[in-house]
């Protein structure tokens, strides 16, 4: 399956979160990432992040894909934050 | 086509692109828009952004998906921003 997640959390959390996401995920964006999982892996991802985030004031969206060839990315204006892009 | 779009912008340009991208798109998430979208429509909505953003400092990620079914939705936390979800 592939993953897109967008956070959007306390700034207190944002360190953690993103260094937690990016050992399962690429950095695409600023609060942005995404990346082939598998099931096993994505409910490690969400148990990890579970333990971090305070559900009361943060947020985190997650976009399941069967396939990653289902979405296309297109960027508009400057790449902010995030890795070089592998595609 | 659907799409997801994920705006990081100035402060200063954040109303603005929002309003306009509301136009086209459901509301989801703080920074996050979605919706059903023809090819000219999608067309008209990126040529309203561009007009509206500063491409050296702005930063508009769009997902274009086949269609919506592509992509199952997952929140953790609370729902920040947005509005009611139809779905």
């Amino acid at each position: 399956m592939y993953i897109i997640l967008v956070y959007d959390v306390n700034v207190s959390r944002v360190g953690k979160v993103l260094k937690t996401a990016r050992k399962y995920l690429n950095w695409v964006q600023n609060s942005v990432l995404e990346g082939e999982l598998t099931e096993a892996t994505f409910r490690a991802l969400q148990i990890d992040l579970e333990r971090i985030i305070n559900k009361e004031e943060d947020s985190l969206l997650f976009y399941v894909l069967g396939n990653q060839k289902y979405a296309k990315r297109q960027l508009m204006g400057i790449q902010k934050g995030g890795e070089q892009w592998i595609y």
